[in-house]
């Protein structure tokens, strides 16, 4: 029997919008490496929302990974390193990609997934002693982060301001930046965003591209020769275009990019709400596209016959927190079907305390 | 006017079978990070070529700047060198990619666009004052080279023994493999190739894939723990069905990968043919997709109105070498109208030398 | 007024009988770049200490950073982490030259300085989502620890049992080896270290060189080509004579490894209980040369008149721990100095509670 | 039989007044990691010859290789790359040094062993095509050459104006600097040399010091940070006095590297002049420490029985070319032999062809 997956907010392909586009635009031959119309006509789009004041560059690549290590190499100079929280995905998802560039990171424990600048402040003053510690230099934020939480528009100040007075770069890493504006716990636009930090990237893949990363390079000192960082890495396409032509769907008139983004974050709202409803406890609030539910384990691995999902941590002896992931393509029948199970399975549940009646 | 491009053989987008497929597939659910079953697939076709004996690996990219980093830095270590030509894609085309992962590259002069068992010999001698240089190890070729032209099955065999005998790895940049393989110079299967190298890849770009490259690890020894570097590097997708898919199609019923390259190479073919016709030179034979014709500036300057195309080198004072691609999706048309007006231009220079005749 | 340093190990210069030395080889001439007879000498001298089942290299650089470097950076591939402590010297105090080297560096909190089985275990359970994390590959340990604690024989071989079944590289950075084996605590000889380690070096800055490690590769696997990384990290010296005249007089028949160690330890011991005496209690114990006494702040403040050290850490409100270094060069006098001070001190501040009694 | 060395300018230790102040200051306790007084004192001593204008750094290293990786590493981004000769020492004798920190060397033929302003201009043209090559950034000189020849001061005028023009960094690798300065081909000074590039270093080891080299930043903007650098590459000494009191001597009243490089670069005149008054040819011109004698391959057989030298090309069937290097060390009396023994052996030659009017 096939199960459907909430593993993860990749597991289909593209928004039918964007693959049209491909094929449309199929055999209008273009230009490479990123000089063809489509990508021209995405970064105008995107600047469109960065606010009149923006005057920086935008450049396109695959994924995630790559857009980190171009963006952090490219502004570091060799004994200059990253300040990151302990669960940021370029300190744990990411293979030692940025040490791999030379760079050291330092971690500090995440507060409900997010840096704070109090963290910020305690590794500058715990690698202070110079010449024989590195550098701090880079200050790595994830919007929204690794635990499903959204930074505030103040947070983001706050950290914007201690960045700029102690003479660090602030990058924030945008793979989920969608699931980010479009939570009900956001108060910040792109162009907040474009204004408080040095460089950031808007992650297409997790919004229903098929790849592809738009990385904003928002402060004009950062933005020379970005492009040969790109190539270098490893990371400029032959047909810049694929990355063009789905920028161009994400921030057309559907706006795509908000719109796919609002509808994994309600098919999340709508799972939290109903297993809550079903009683069952949620770890931690749900303010993207992340639900962690503490569940039974016998629900569990009943759940599991129908639904794929991760199995998070354990909680106490005979329940675990899981995670369900919602995205684009989440089809909300399949929320309705998991509901369903949940409430099947609860009322069994609480039907196993008087099994003689129900045998009734 | 619009100019039709001989440019590149990346200036459209897909083999149209490939935006099926991507269609097709669109809402099925899967694995990521390459564990899907279109990749599983792909691998499966490819390797039904590599002979029975094949043991090894292979990997999916998106492009070959990635291919080059990740196969050559995942076997080296850091006091290892390459053995390149001067011309190759790695040395002059990549940004100082190889170096960047902290390896010398030691160069050669190419003979024909490449490699031959005497520059390594020479290599070896000239780089042998140890531990003072960096150690030649691993051997890059191109097929087909930088220059268009393709290696022997007889050439293969010679620099493969002569690696072997004296434990350099080595490794076959497949940027233009289809076009390789699907030339009239070509003797080689790609069972052979897996069969010589230590490693290599498969250009999916070139032949009508958006982005994708196989690369194809045939020493098992050079196996282990392979996509930790595809990971580390930023060469990991999240939807690697992107690339299986498309290495699906390439390697199906049709077999794209062969028929693509070989439309390319007889549209190279009859252009070839019809400006040699015209009392035009080629300042290199025609073995794959790229054509090198000796025309008069004047002619390039007409030809230009209509055509696009790269400026190559000068040729004497009045003429020049230009560089004319084609690939799976060049158009016959465009090939009979730059003919035509080659043809047209060539007759008015003729006349040009005969203008009182021509008005009789 | 000129005060006397107990800051660190590398205060002066270089024991007399190395410089007697270094003079009157001045002369003779030898072959350069550690290809010189006494460097030969040395080798053969310290091999003598290591078991006659030692089948490795011995190499020698300048300092202990640079055999950090070339150590972990010769025996590892681009995706393998290294495993230590957070207060290990690589990790805090040197400026991120692992990191540079391009390996990760997996860190856990030390136990008494140290690392564990237990600690290595959780990080090879932590850091298993593979290939999305860095490999830990290589277990580092100082012996004698930053903290100046020593591991005894039984740990160093359960970690090395751990190591060898977890298939890990086990080294040792021996900055302070000749403490840790002159140290009270230790029950390991050199030659149990070359046989349960897979590289370690010995220290000879701290005991008494100008400068000066010597790299001992174990493992025979790991000694290939390890001249190469020297050079190429640019730790090969063109007068390696240099190194190798110390190394003979530090293994020569006075031992002065062994006894330079020793008189250190002495010292610091003499410093230790002599504080304890006057009724201030130790940080920690003291095993090596390093002495953590906690003192009231004006005691502090009236030693640092005559006496220079590191102040440590905070120790309630009104007392801080400092640490006092000794050395082969330290003069017993200015250690009974310092103790004199001390008890002057002492007994002021006994007095301190009597002060009406004391203007009578 | 032992052999007197020619072989190259590190055979012996260091100049005795070196050895003396190590000796005298050994029990002065100082600071570490080059801050100690010693250091300080050599740094004014080197400024004082740099010109009233010079506004940068001085820094101490080891070794050659150590001070161009510094050099380099720390004023480059990673997509820069460096002009060199073919036959420059971080090109063929640094084991990759420099590709290891990530850095492409783009290499040209050698002009009488250096590099000109058109070759320099050839490389920016034909690296030109951006981003898919690395952009050349930094110039590297060496002075003395690895041939053993002199930049003039007009010359490095014009390769400074070029640098400054096209927005270079110009380097100067000075391992045989004094030999330059020393040379009667010179017309440049310390003072000129601090003006024209924007970093340089001055080399100890082969004017008579243990180790070390004086890296100079001449551009202040260069400067920031500098240590870190020398840090994280693991060229940090402990006892940084033991390069401060070596280039205190090297700078002292006695003048010692000028002197001693006045010495090598006579002793190597001596050999040249006395081996072309015997009637034998050099292969080079004798503007320093070098000097290339082409000699019968007899006459080298024989030589090779008192002296030892390195063989450097074949020159015809019956003759070669051998490299004698002279140094701060070479014995007169040393020279007076060789020329002896070779007039011998030149006579003996004549002779050969009259052996019965000898026997008489």
């Amino acid at each position: 029997m096939t199960t459907f997956s909430f593993l993860d907010d990749y597991s289909e392909g593209a928004h039918p919008d964007i693959l049209s586009a491909l094929t449309e635009s199929n055999y209008v031959q273009q230009a490479a490496y990123g000089e063809d119309t489509y990508s021209a006509d995405a970064t105008n789009r995107i600047k469109a929302r960065l606010g009149s004041t923006f005057n920086g560059a935008i450049h396109y690549v695959a994924n995630g990974t790559m857009a980190n290590i171009v963006a952090i190499s490219s502004c570091l100079r060799p004994h200059e390193a990253v300040i990151a929280v302990n669960s940021g995905h370029i300190v744990v998802r990411e293979a030692g990609a940025i040490e791999a560039t030379g760079h050291k990171l330092i971690t500090v424990p995440a507060v409900d997934g997010k840096l704070t600048p109090e963290s910020i402040e305690a590794v500058l003053s715990s690698n202070a002693h110079f010449p024989h510690m590195a550098k701090p230099r880079l200050v790595y934020i994830s919007n929204a982060t690794e635990a499903g939480t959204v930074y505030t528009l103040p947070e983001l100040r706050a950290i914007s301001a201690l960045a700029r007075q102690r003479g660090l770069i602030l990058f924030l890493d945008g793979a989920r930046l969608g699931a980010a504006l479009a939570s009900s716990k956001n108060d910040a636009t792109l162009a907040d965003i474009a204004s408080l930090v040095d460089l950031f990237w808007i992650g297409g893949t997790k919004v229903g591209a098929l790849v592809g990363e738009a990385i904003v390079v928002c402060n004009p000192a950062l933005a020379d020769d970005f492009a040969f960082h790109i190539k270098q890495r490893g990371g400029m396409l032959a047909k810049g275009r694929l990355l063009g032509i789905q920028f161009q769907e994400l921030f057309g008139v559907k706006n795509l990019f908000f719109e796919n983004a609002r509808h994994a974050n309600a098919m999340a709202a709508k799972l939290a709400a109903g297993i809550v409803s079903h009683g069952y406890a949620l770890d931690a609030e749900t303010a993207t596209n992340l639900v962690f539910p503490i569940l039974p384990d016998s629900v569990i691995a009943a759940l599991k016959e129908h639904f794929s999902f991760h199995l998070w941590a354990k909680a106490g002896s005979e329940c675990s927190v899981i995670r369900l992931a919602t995205s684009w393509a989440t089809d909300e029948r399949q929320v309705d079907a998991f509901l369903a199970r949940i409430a099947q399975l609860a009322n069994a549940a609480k039907g196993g305390l008087r099994p003689v009646d129900e045998s009734r």
